[in-house]
C-alpha cells in the first residue's frame, strides 16, 4: 500500500479509502490511485482490509427488553421483520440481542465495543439505560428506535433515530373519544421510563386541555397484556364512573377488555376503548379495537436503512442524515 | 510465555493451557507452570489471551426459520428462554440469528467462521441445510436441537444434540386415541425435511401397526396454524369418515380446530384431537387440547449447558459429552 501511495503521490489513507470504496476522494485522485494499483499489481489482503475497514458485515439489533416480552408482544416481531428484510437485501447479518437483566448491559457493551459488528440498532430502551453512552464511547454507528431522551442526547451530533409522532397519535385517540361524547376518559400508559409512553401521556393531556388530569384516571400497564388487565381493574376501582379508556398499546388493551368483560361493562356501550399500534391484538379483539396505527414494520425498515446509509453501504453514501418521525393515524372500529 | 515455558520445562502450548484454564494437563505439570508464572511475575495480556483462547464470550443461536415463524410459534420463544437463562448465568452473550432465505446460509457461515462467537446452538434445521457442514469445517463447537440427520452425522465424533423422544411421544398420542375407541385416525405432520416431523410420523405408524397407512389420512401442515387449518380441510375432504386426528404441534392443532368448527364437526364427539408440545395454544384451545408434553424450556437449557460444557466453561469441564434425549408425556384434556 505504501508503494501505491508513493506512485500515486497520495497518502496511505487516500489509497485505503479508494481501495475500500470510501467517499470524499476527488475523481482525478481516485483515477490516479487506481492506475497505481493496476501498475503495481497490488492485491489488498482481505484480512488486512477487514482490519482497516473494520467491516464485519454484521449489525447488532439490541432490544432493551427480556426475550419473554419480545416474544409476547407482536410489536417486536413486526419491527424485526422490517429490519431483517432491509439488512438481508444489503447482505448484512442481523444479530439479535436481548436485555435480560440490568446486569447484561456491561456484557453487551463489551461485545459491541470488541468490533464484532459494524453498527447497531437499539430500541425499547429505558431511561438510564447505559447502552447509548457505551455506543458513543466506542464510536459504534447506532440508530435508535424511539425519541432519545438520555442526558446529552441533545448535544450535536444528535443521535439518529426513527419514531412515530406518539404525542399526535394520542391526541387523535383522545379527541376521537371526546367527539363521541365521552367525558370521563382514563388512560393506561406504558412504563414512564420510555419516551413513547411519556409522549402518549402528553398527547392525552393535550387533548383533554389540562396539565394535571385527575390521577384516578391514569394507570401504568407496563406495555403487557397482564399489566393492562390489572391497570383496568385499578381504574374501575378508583373511578367507577369512567366512560372511556385510551390504552397506549393494543396488547394492554386486550388485557383491559378482559377486565371490562369480567366486570360486566359493555364495550363500547358503557366504556369506549381505543388502543395503540394496530397490530394483531387489535383485529382479534372482541369487539375489534379502535386504535392508532403506526407502521411498525416500516419503522424497522427505516431504522435499518438509516444505519446502512450511516455505514456508507447504501446508495446515498455521504449524504446528510436526519432522524425520521412517521405519522400516526386513528383507525376507527367497533370498540368506540 | 517463552520464559515461563523454559523455566517449567514444558511447551508454550502447555503454559497457555494452564494459564487459560484448559484441561488435559497433569497436576504436577500444572503446579510447575504455576510456580514458574509466580516466580517470573508473568501477567497474561488479556487481548493476547483472547487471541490465544479466541474467546469472545458470545454464542450464536441459529434458528433455521424466518423471523415471522419464530415470532408466531411459542415453541421458539420458550426454547430461547431456556437458552438465554443458562447463557446469562454463565455471563455469555446470546446472539440470535434467523435464516430468512436459503441465500442467508453463506452469510451466516461467514460470520460464524470469522471468529465472532465461541460456539453455536442450531435448531429447527431442515434437510440439506449447509450450516452443520460449515460449523464442522470451521471447527465451531456446536450443539443441535433435534436429532441430526445430515450426510455424515453418524460419523465419529457424532454431533452433540438435545431432542425429545418424538417417536415415543407420537406413539403415546395415537395409542391413546386407539384406547378411546377411535379407528380412523388421521395425522397432520410437520414439514418432512425435519427429523422431529419424521419421527412423529414414524410413531404414528408404530402405534397403528402398519408400515403404509392410508395416504388419505396423512397431510403436511408445515408446523404453522394456517397450515394446520388447510391440512384439516384436505383430510376431511379425502377421508370424511375420520374420527380422530393426531396433530404434530399445538399451533397446527389450533388451526385444525378452526376448520373442524367451521365444518360443524364436534370435538371430541365427532373427531378427537391430540396435539404436540403442550404450549400456550394447547391450554387456550377450545376445547382444551390433549397433547404430548415436551419440556421445551428445559431443552433450551440442556442445549446451552451442553455447549458451555463443550466450551469448558461449565463446572464439569473435560468430561465426556453425549447427546441428551428427554422423555415425552401425554397430557389428557377435553379434546379427546
Amino acid at each position: 500500500m505504501e508503494a501505491v501511495a508513493a506512485r500515486a503521490g497520495v497518502s496511505r489513507a487516500t489509497v485505503s479509502r479508494v481501495v475500500n470504496g470510501g467517499t470524499g476522494v476527488r475523481d482525478a485522485v481516485r483515477e490516479r490511485v487506481r492506475r497505481a494499483v493496476d501498475e503495481l499489481g497490488y492485491v489488498p489482503n482481505s484480512a488486512a482490509r477487514s482490519l482497516v475497514t473494520r467491516r464485519t458485515g454484521a449489525v447488532a439489533v439490541v432490544i432493551g427488553e427480556p426475550e419473554t416480552r419480545v416474544f409476547s408482544d407482536p410489536f417486536f416481531g413486526r419491527q424485526l421483520r422490517g429490519i431483517s428484510r432491509e439488512l438481508s437485501a444489503a447482505d448484512t447479518q442481523l444479530l439479535l440481542l436481548f436485555v435480560q437483566h440490568r446486569d447484561d448491559h456491561a456484557r453487551i457493551g463489551r461485545y459491541l465495543a470488541a468490533g464484532h459488528v459494524d453498527g447497531a440498532l437499539m430500541f425499547s430502551l429505558h431511561d438510564g439505560d447505559p447502552l447509548p453512552a457505551m455506543a458513543e464511547r466506542c464510536q459504534l454507528p447506532t440508530v435508535y428506535g424511539g425519541r432519545p431522551d438520555w442526558p446529552g442526547a441533545d448535544r450535536a451530533p444528535r443521535p439518529l433515530f426513527v419514531d412515530t409522532d406518539n404525542r399526535d397519535g394520542a391526541r387523535q385517540a383522545v379527541r376521537h373519544l371526546l367527539d363521541r361524547g365521552r367525558r370521563r376518559i382514563a388512560v393506561i400508559t406504558g412504563p414512564l421510563d420510555q419516551t413513547s409512553a411519556l409522549d402518549r401521556l402528553d398527547g392525552y393531556r393535550d387533548a383533554l386541555g389540562v396539565a394535571d388530569p385527575d390521577p384516578r384516571l391514569i394507570a401504568d400497564g407496563g406495555f403487557t397484556a397482564e399489566g393492562g388487565e390489572r391497570a383496568m381493574a385499578r381504574l374501575l376501582a378508583a373511578a367507577p364512573d369512567l366512560d372511556a379508556v385510551f390504552v397506549c398499546s393494543d396488547l394492554m388493551a386486550s388485557g383491559a377488555l378482559r377486565t371490562l368483560r369480567a366486570q360486566g361493562r359493555r364495550v363500547p356501550g358503557d366504556v369506549a376503548v381505543v388502543g395503540y399500534d394496530d397490530l394483531e391484538p387489535a383485529a382479534w379483539a372482541d369487539p375489534p379495537l379502535t386504535t392508532v396505527r403506526q407502521d411498525v414494520e416500516e419503522m424497522g425498515r427505516l431504522m435499518a436503512r438509516l444505519l446502512l446509509r450511516r455505514l456508507g453501504a447504501g446508495p446515498e453514501a455521504g449524504e446528510e442524515l436526519a432522524p425520521v418521525i412517521t405519522a400516526a393515524r386513528l383507525v376507527v372500529r367497533e370498540s368506540s
